[in-house]
């Protein structure tokens, strides 16, 4: 197979000079995907029905809001949030970067609750 | 849903101290995984008929020997080898560390192939 047209994601690129919210498929592994988050502020509360969802972080400090708990996540720290499980994501301070593993075609189910 | 089963995994914590070779799961996405290599030498030429293999690398350098090119990568960068892509990696230098998101029971067929 002709492997040129295969190329090298550099994350460093993708979010220099970025501040504000980016989410973006950086791979596609079968059904699954890779996406790049540039997260400025709190994301909605939600879940997904149909995928469970891995995050590892690059930059800065997310912090996972889940019903009954909250979790600090630091760079190279990864996180995995089952199908079914609400939660919410927000960056500690200003700006963080995350990548995110999930189906491709997976469902958000939003959810209304107080903050 | 009670969430205090799920964990935070420390990718650092893991590989601390580790100079021999290591692929161990950390996540488990769906049907898919998150693997953790600690790479020390060639590993042997091979595809996978059933499963895309994404890589992303956490330190040194990982060289991906593809049939008609080689790439270099480095941390915080990407690179998706599609099924059926004859390909060998190894660490450039004596230690490189990457994930990798592949199908979980994806199958490895070895190819001989001088070196």
């Amino acid at each position: 197979m002709e492997t040129s047209a295969l190329s090298v994601l550099d994350i460093a690129e993708n979010i220099r000079f970025q501040d504000s919210y980016k989410n973006i498929p950086v791979a596609n592994i079968n059904n699954h995907v890779v996406r790049l988050s540039i997260m400025t502020e709190p994301y909605f509360w939600h879940f997904h029905p149909d995928s469970d969802e891995t995050f590892l972080v690059i930059e800065g400090i997310v912090v996972i809001d889940l019903e009954d708990r909250t979790i600090e996540l630091l760079p190279n720290q990864l996180f995995t949030i089952p199908k079914n499980v609400v939660h919410r994501t927000r960056p500690k301070g200003t700006r963080s970067v995350n990548l995110t593993f999930e189906h491709a075609e997976l469902t958000t189910t939003r959810i209304e609750k107080p903050d």
